[in-house]
């Protein structure tokens, strides 16, 4: 198709598609003169992409670029590859505290649940980060509350690495790096909703046999 | 104490406080002159609070005004003021586009998993938004893994209905709203690093011997 129908089709402007060409994000399109090129369903589907991480994940056009560029060209190691897709997501840590490296609450939290980590993986110092914030704010996870979140986590994690498809590494780490960030947006509304649900069954009784929308 | 005291034990900058201060997101101390006044330890939290909403959970100075006006003046219904709350969170759904409104996605999904809901409930929208964006992104989350995430989401979201503190309403809006923005991002960190454990479990079998950090 020709970058007019792109436009079209993807909802995107022009001058978004000719930035995102310029930046690495978007790959060519094949020339088919001087002046034009073709593009295709790939395109399309990368300023679907773009988008997501953009503006569902919430990453800066630079994280996203980040997180794009280590799908295309992932390396050998599918752990370096995925902690470095996973320092591009928030919260972000800063790196130059030496202090803040230890990330004491992270520890003791993945030590109470058992879990093996690398302490060099981005994701301790988001936990870190998360945990610091919550109690700094007078709402502490405690214990209970941890191991609770843990254990259920634990098993959409599960779903999640039992569904890793077979194939090429690339099929794996594309499959990693945006299952992480695409489905966290997912499980955060569905909590959202399940509140919603819960509330109103105990406190709107009548509420559950009459669902709204239907 | 005085403010200079603030800064040292906040971390915020005096101008970031008096930022504040004229926006209205931190109330003012208690004048001691005409050109001074003194903070107590409500202060710190606030400013934990304000830090770990735009720090953590990654809103703007904006949105985070928003949120905390609603803890501050919660009124009386706890639907309406969580439904505000929820609206000031992330993923952002336009709400001027019609052919949106109807969340097609969002109302199989929840009605697939039987839930209860109110079709203008923010989080409705951003269930859509995220379901519609991992889908166009080539990772639709497919029956399967809807009902397995949404049973887990559910017990965590279970916990959380049962530990609302009693007592006066205001703590219970505040655990509510302030429980649902700070404690996602533990639970995306916690999926990261359950996705990290299991990996290493299956891949690097000699790791869950040795697990590092230990």
């Amino acid at each position: 198709m020709r970058v007019s129908e792109l436009v079209q089709r993807s909802g995107a402007s022009l001058a978004t598609i000719k930035y995102y060409l310029r930046e690495g994000l978007l790959m060519p399109g094949e020339a088919t003169s001087a002046t034009q090129a073709s593009y295709g369903e790939e395109h399309l589907r990368r300023l679907a992409l773009i988008r997501a991480l953009t503006d569902v994940v919430g990453l800066s056009v630079q994280k996203a670029a980040e997180v794009i560029q280590l799908i295309e060209g992932p390396g050998d190691d599918l752990f370096l590859t995925l902690g470095a897709a996973i320092g591009a997501l928030p919260p972000y840590v800063e790196s130059s505290n030496e202090q803040a490296q230890d990330y004491p609450l992270a520890r003791t939290a993945l030590e109470r649940l058992g879990q093996v980590y690398d302490p060099d993986y981005p994701a301790v110092g988001q936990l870190d980060r998360a945990l610091t914030a919550a109690s700094a704010a007078g709402f502490p996870v405690d214990d209970d509350r941890l191991e609770l979140y843990g254990a259920h986590v634990r098993a959409i994690a599960e779903y999640d690495i039992d569904h890793v498809p077979e194939g090429p590494a690339q099929g794996a780490i594309e499959y990693a790096v945006l299952g992480t960030a695409l489905y966290e947006p997912v499980i955060a509304a569905l909590r959202r909703l399940s509140h919603q649900d819960l509330a109103m069954r105990r406190f709107v009784p009548d509420s559950a046999t009459d669902p709204a929308g239907s």
